[in-house]
């Protein structure tokens, strides 16, 4: 009987590979990546080693998939509207960068700046999933007609997640309980909006 | 005779200062948080423990001081013009933020998030250099009139300071090194300061 690989058709246990990532997600945010083991995340998830081995082939393919695992809600966010999509984006993507989960969004980017195995495995697929969620948003919208058809995408993405980025990672904790995420995502979004549209008329 | 420490009025050796700074970066670069050795740091900078203790209380305090000696030449750019301060700003940043002491700077900020130390070392003193540099030069265009009186300082300074830190941590490799660093940081200027005006203006 061959092994239930991906590539052998038999469909893989949605329910397995939740528990690998959420123990690999565990054991990453405890330990880092120096003391993420396979043998550690086999243990709490009660999966086999070689189980993880035939879904991820190396440590950081299973860090890199853990983490983004809980980031991809950002992708099914489509209402329709460019600036809806954004400020929904922007508010959610606030709380969940300041979970322990989202946390380690920002740990694994600055790992894959020292770690050689993790930048590899970030390699054929470099946009962590805000920044490729935003992209998507706005080239929805342009396409839409909401924005002039010459706008750069990279840069409106990278104003708005880039900003609540800045946001969360430098708004005190005390402050943050009290923090106004959907006005402040919302004062994001219209600003860049603005912008973009101010600079793509002419001059009066 | 006493001690040279900041209390008894005798000058600081400002090399002494720089060695330390220079050995914490380091060690802190090679091991992290866990690794970062007072002995270590003493011994690569030929400088005692107690010296160290006295000008840094703690390890976490010399870290602070470490990561933030080298980001301060933000606080330099003052060149009387808001859009020309913005722009150098993010186009110094984008350089410095792809540098070997730049990637500490957001290590410094993940580690903040899950080792106590580091944040208490950070309490006093929470905005890292370029958001606290961004900040005033916000505000000192503001009292030069050349942004609206009610315009948010700290919104405009996650905008512009956001996408630099987003662009970088997202530019793979390959394509940094043809980045154009000064276009970059110009569009995001151009574009953030028309949408705070086109904001404040009455619609038509």
């Amino acid at each position: 009987m061959p092994p239930p690989s991906r590539r052998s058709g038999r469909p893989r246990d949605p329910d397995v590979d939740r528990r690998a990532l959420a123990a690999a997600r565990e054991v990453y945010g405890e330990r880092g990546w120096s003391g993420l083991s396979l043998e550690e995340v086999a243990r709490r998830s009660s999966i086999g080693k070689g189980s993880l081995y035939l879904r991820w082939p190396t440590r950081a393919a299973l860090l890199v998939a853990a983490v983004r695992d809980r980031a991809r809600f950002v992708a099914d966010i489509d209402t329709g509207s460019l600036r809806e999509d954004l400020v929904t984006f922007a508010e959610l993507w606030t709380a969940f960068a300041t979970s322990d989960d989202g946390r380690l969004v920002e740990r694994l980017l600055v790992d894959s700046h020292r770690v050689p195995e993790i930048a590899g495995a970030l390699a054929d697929d470099a946009y962590p999933e805000h920044v490729r969620g935003a992209r998507t948003m706005v080239r929805r919208g342009i396409e839409r007609g909401e924005l002039p058809a010459g706008t750069s995408v990279a840069l409106v993405a990278d104003l708005v997640a880039g900003a609540v980025r800045n946001h969360v990672a430098t708004t005190p904790a005390h402050l943050a309980a009290r923090d106004d995420a959907r006005g402040y995502a919302a004062a994001v979004v219209d600003t860049v909006l603005a912008g973009v549209r101010a600079r793509a008329q002419p001059s009066p």
